[in-house]
């Protein structure tokens, strides 16, 4: 730990002398353009490359194989270059799929390189909970940390390697963890989350789920007692949460709505101390009281909106809203990147 | 009540000597042109008029104000006309708002017509809620049925005036009802309902919450611990229910998420038996089993399908899906009228 | 064709004696659901096989792999078998992929069988035309029809077997043949068909244009000259047509816009005459005049609605409007069907 | 024009002294709000008034009104008020209905503010043409510039009140004028320009066409041979276009397609170069050249991308996509904006 905060620091100090060099493995899927289009027009890093593990060898131009990016990012797209990458950059997004993403991380941070990873490869702490949603999966580097940002930033300023939540768990935890912890629940309450998604979380490949003619029109559950955002979301709890995604005829956002009950007494002011205490002064999470919020409020945003009704006899009804692919994931992961360098939080993401 | 069944018998018999003659009051919202839609394929009736508080004088041919419905409905639109469908009409179908309909459905029933109301003038039994929710009403007359035609079939088929429920109360009662009854549940179980609709639902008149750039790519809940659905479905069940409706970007359907517990030991076989015995026959209930329903699969249909999952702790989710026009009020409303009639009770509706 | 003729008026006669046995090659994909949904409320024929490429020996429910269909169709997905075609059915509907269908259809006719083909192996008359736009097939036989019900229902009617018109000429061929026809055009005039479409077209194979993602809230231009369906429009009305198929973000429906000049003179009301002349008493093509016609007027039905504006140096503009599965695809098939077996053309399709 | 001239080279000599003062009047529609947000994070200028002719005296934090920017607007929202307009800002953005701008732009540059007017009021020079599309104006002021940036730079630049371009003429006008301007067109060629708009085009108002139901899953034609933007674009071009704008299931973007014929031997190298001459360098516009355009790699930026396709016998197809909002209203604006005030044009845009 202490080498890392040391690295921290440095790295802290080197970005003011110089921009950091940061690099995006897995640019052309939906995070990793995301990731793209913010770091391009970000001040306080330069992007030392865009890899794929789809690229072909040689490198192509960017704008060709990504069109919304043309004028905006001019570089190229290459291979997956590990040794490159631990060479060239001081800082690696990795937006791959789970497995590769828990191959290359440890490599990465052993080479001095700092990682953040969005996907969900080091999200779970518990060894077992590991092995049964991420079994690809693998032992947990030191000096990692759970990319919540507003709820864990000290760990994120210092860490070798952040692990980006997941969108659901983003969505879900901002409301319910400082709830939790505020001791307000009623001690035998039941604790809901229904989810409501956009379809871009399920990522770019295509399938029956993502068909445009399956989506269109229609609304499903899915993954009932059995999402391994679930098992996420109890661990930034630390008790069972009854959590069902729904997958929603729109493209990007979150809505989480969460039912529980309240020590007797508890209102709508109680929650917005709760809320103030945990949340006041941060950019990214803004507080609508009684006026719930909306996806649209929200969309190509880097925001958490948490809005909140609670009636007399102590039922509560939480909903909060992000944009999967920022607050949910690329904009996070920006977030912590911002963190990590010592620079303002909203830095690129306002 | 005695006079009633000889009416209702008679209607039933007429309907073998001649297709019943029935009107809609209200021809030109979604539900009214989904009626006429319905009604002009219907073999067992025939429309004698389609009426509009807004048409001129005179009449107008539909096609013109409702293209959709050229060379399916050839007939006019006229004002509307108390005496006309007291002294033209068997039933009537009031597509009308609230208050009108509180007004006319009375008039009608006293002159010996049988009305089917589609607004919510008379879906409370209860005087003070009643009164909370529908306050420019009123009286119940005798007579009156529940028309949840599933689980209300012989009081419809005797009423003379069919409250037609509204849609997220069909959506959530009818997966909802049989589990309570069934003394199933976990003795204090919460009962959350998170209700996602279409935005038909909201009806035809234009306002910000249906203006499409408010709902396309958003997501929000509303009508929190104050929906009118809400007390109708805690009438139907007989105990609280936490019900929380939210909109869709989509233009038919409801998926109602059912979150409760049950006592232990109970399984989705049980669930499945209890579902069985409650809709095994009937052909618009679709019972899925642990694949769980979509909206996509109901819509345009007057189906209820409904599906559910148990784990070994005992919570159960739920989930049912119908399509708010039909099975939640055209449909179901011309369902309510075969039964009233005595006629097979799918009778143009497949 | 004097055999062909035999056989349409034995089968016109059996259909009066018994119901035809149909069956539905290619039961899975979006055509073949639309046509078992069609076929099971058809009072007219009885379903005698629906078979699937994909389909496990033995059977499966078809409810289970199609929930949409439970309730409605309750028979089994079999497998691909030829000889049952041949031995147990009257009429067969093809709805495969283009080279399959080549291959099948010429053995089904054969064997006594007529066949209503939804693929494009046999839409195009010219042999080189074919070989360019559908390679993998082959020589036309004898007793072929263009299944464009309203202009072609002779040759329908003593087909052995139906080339089904694809979605987008069906859309304009149907508006701009009349035209044609009708000698109005200015003879210089360039014709310009840009068509919209919903995602159905596509089919229920996941691609990366398929996916929702790529789809909601975009517009795209594909197939700019070089869409099969432009060769068939050519082919339809005998002469150049700039043909621009675009992808919409909806599921079901075509809007096709027709630019064209008219010889001097010629007005509305022209147009008028000459619609009415070709459509006039037709059940499923209305005539909107200049109230344009829009897709949600004709999605899930057999509709085409025509509209027409011209302004007073002749420039006219078109517009027409298909559910592209119905009229497009299998209610146009359903259509062609009633025509053949001597039924009136509309049944099981209002 | 000597004045202008010298007063934007005070503005522009200002500007790099201070901040210029700016602000909306009509900051609640939807080019308001983008205008808001656009200037919020805008390095150049201060946001001197946010106004709102529906605003309450007092005054109002626009996040309750605004919610989705809160955290990034935390003025508040005033009163129309056009003496502290004159008073207190040095540029004003017109985001009101035609009437309201075409009285306030002469009063405000008379004061020596400079306009930028999002309405139609100012956009057609012919005073006919104005008074048939725009019959409650007017007169048109001295240093009056048409605001289509990349062709009118200079006059922009120098202009007291900028006509920012309505939205259709905006994607028609970047693509059609070099080509127009060229002298490749084929002499006799016909211009049709059919055009996909989504729903926010049409502004905040609810009606029924705004309608999500009626839109939802449809597509329609409209404003054939009689819409405003049509004179526009003639202006334009200083020829016949048959413009058909179509309405589109989706809040943000237009695509516009437009046929005509070129001049024998014609390629698309060579209309590469017509375009490279015209747009190379410029940030905003990006050539696609063969690989067609789509709205989503433009939705939510000020980029308009231009793609096309000719054929053997000089028919050329071409395709450009903006996002209506800001390319086509706000952002376009800000461009406006910062050429003005001798800024970078590209400032707070990308």
């Amino acid at each position: 730990m202490h080498t890392v905060v040391q690295s921290s620091e440095r790295a802290a100090s080197e970005g003011r002398r110089r921009a950091a060099r940061v690099a995006v493995a897995g640019a052309t899927g939906y995070t990793g353009q995301e990731l793209l289009r913010l770091l391009s027009r970000h001040s306080g890093v330069t992007i030392a490359a865009a890899m794929s593990s789809g690229a072909q060898p040689g490198s192509s131009a960017a704008p060709r194989r990504l069109p919304a990016l043309a004028h905006i990012f001019s570089g190229t797209i290459t291979p997956l270059d590990r040794d490159a990458l631990a060479r060239d950059t001081d800082l690696v997004f990795l937006a791959l799929p789970d497995k590769a993403a828990a191959e290359l991380a440890p490599a990465l941070i052993e080479a001095g390189v700092r990682v953040i990873d969005l996907s969900g490869a080091f999200r779970l702490r518990d060894g077992a909970m590991r092995a049964r949603w991420y079994p690809e999966t693998h032992e947990l580097p030191e000096g990692l940390a759970y990319g919540l940002t507003e709820l864990e930033r000290p760990a994120v300023a210092a860490a070798r390697l952040v692990a980006n939540p997941g969108c659901y768990p983003t969505a879900t935890l901002l409301p319910l963890s400082p709830l939790v912890a505020s001791g307000l629940l009623a001690p035998d309450t039941d604790i809901v989350v229904d989810a409501k998604s956009g379809v871009s979380g399920a990522g770019k490949v295509p399938s029956e789920r993502t068909h445009f003619s399956e989506v269109h029109g229609s609304v499903s559950a899915y993954g009932v007692f059995g999402h391994r955002h679930g098992a996420e979301i109890e661990q930034g709890v630390g008790r069972a949460v009854n959590f069902v995604p729904h997958l929603m005829p729109l493209d990007r956002g979150i809505l989480s709505t969460i039912y529980l009950r309240l020590a007797p007494g508890t209102t709508e002011d109680t929650l917005a101390s709760v809320y103030e205490q945990s949340y006041g002064g941060q950019p990214f999470v803004r507080l609508t009281s009684s006026a719930l919020p909306e996806i649209k409020h929200v969309a190509h945003t880097n925001f958490c909106d948490i809005g909140w009704r609670v009636d007399a006899s102590g039922r509560a009804v939480v909903v909060s809203v992000i944009d999967n692919l920022l607050k949910g994931a690329s904009g996070q992961a920006v977030q912590n990147m911002n963190v990590m360098l010592g620079l303002d939080q909203a830095t690129g993401l306002l």
